[in-house]
């Protein structure tokens, strides 16, 4: 890849113009979870299969760490750690996915285990865990900048599934909160680290590289839900299959309460 | 995992057990596949995606010869490296490969780049490379042993494919000749590795769950293709679109030859 480096802007410009092509946002299952299409089972797989990417982002973390150089960059990504892995027993954002998961009816031990969750959820993230330990600390930093794009589709997702299932409630859905103000503060130090060592052409494709695999590794995630629980809705031998009492779609107001 | 160690036949027989409930063959887009279902842009999309499967299986089977401690080992090993890489330019499983993606219709170079393979064959297949990078010697020859069933998967294929699709010829899917002689080989040997070497029930449990690892490999790559291609035909942003030329379902002698 050759050409004259981008500006700092330019490269910016390029980074949002992925977002608005390739993340998540746009994925049909997205839509069925904001809209209230899903029955509760559904979303039990969803926060099931999510639950493993949760797990493996300090890990992701870890990594991207171990490969910064100086004392004050590793600084400024562990406060990453301190959020997903908390502070004690009981906190942090693990801690509350796993919250979410217990509030729409899963076993905290079998989403822990993760024994039932799709063969495509376990190779998709461990691709993003791959990717942070064997690329360059630029292109690792890089693809955690689907950040950027995260407030509005944790806004969209979480009024959706307030208005829309009366099975979730706020205390369920408390993993999102944090992640509002977490999140911009992460990409804010991303953001600029890659606009200041993104120097050359090449580079800066590296790092346009690594956003548009982080959204793949986004996209496959929901294509997996989608294909197992929605349409056509074939289950891979081994994965969790929603009990037919989840199955139902709940009603808003419906005798099912 | 405890309990008293299996037999080797035991062992064998579990082996065996997992296939007849895991194995690709059982998938929808197989069927389709050698059932005549599928359109030309349909067959594309497949040959595009496994041209990346294929062309990572010499990396996987160097990896696990880094792996085996002895000379005779490696050179067993080494069988697998000849067949895929070949013995000079334009001979082995992979140009076989590309010949069947250029027999229906793909352009070579497309082909090689993977530019537009779906996420999750990437992820999928490079979690298998990873897996026999990363686990023990003995996990990474026991993942091989899909092969204990690629024989019947295989003719149902060809067999399929050359009765129901006019524009497949017995020189596109020459890949698979050699394969009926090589996969059986193979699996003498890595069999009787594995039976040899797992002696405790630990290692017998991790062969057994490395070979599920495999069929959730093989399986994840025909869910990826189901939903992108056939139903309900989400292509991932950037992934490969047949052309219309190629969506028209051939009619087995219709106008359209």
């Amino acid at each position: 890849m050759s050409g004259a480096p981008l500006s700092p802007d330019e490269l910016e410009a390029r980074l949002r113009a992925i977002g608005a092509e390739r993340y998540h946002n746009l994925h049909p299952f997205h839509k069925l979870l904001h809209g209230g299409r899903l029955t509760r089972g559904q979303i039990q797989a969803w926060a099931l299969n999510r639950y493993y990417y949760q797990s493996r982002i300090p890990i992701k973390d870890a990594y991207v760490m171990a490969r910064l150089p100086t004392a004050a960059l590793r600084r400024a990504w562990r406060s990453r750690l301190v959020d997903h892995d908390g502070e004690a027993d009981g906190t942090g954002g693990i801690e509350r996915w796993l919250k979410l998961a217990e509030g729409v009816g899963l076993d905290r031990a079998y989403v822990e285990s993760t024994d039932g969750i799709l063969p495509t959820t376990r190779f998709a993230v461990d691709a993003y865990v791959n990717f942070a330990r064997d690329r360059s600390p630029l292109e690792a930093v890089a693809s955690s900048l689907t950040e950027m794009f995260s407030p509005g589709i944790i806004a969209e997702r979480v009024q959706g599934m307030l208005a829309n299932y009366d099975f979730i409630t706020k205390d369920t859905l408390a993993y999102f909160t944090p992640r509002l103000t977490q999140a911009p503060r992460d990409v804010n130090f991303a953001l600029a680290y890659v606009k200041q060592e993104a120097r050359n052409r090449e580079q800066q494709e590296a790092v346009l590289a690594a956003l548009r695999f982080k959204c793949d590794v986004l996209w496959s995630q929901l294509d997996g839900l989608y294909l197992a629980y929605v349409d056509p809705a074939m289950v891979p031998p081994g994965a969790f299959v929603p009990d037919a009492d989840a199955s139902a779609r709940p009603a808003r107001a419906g005798a099912e309460r």
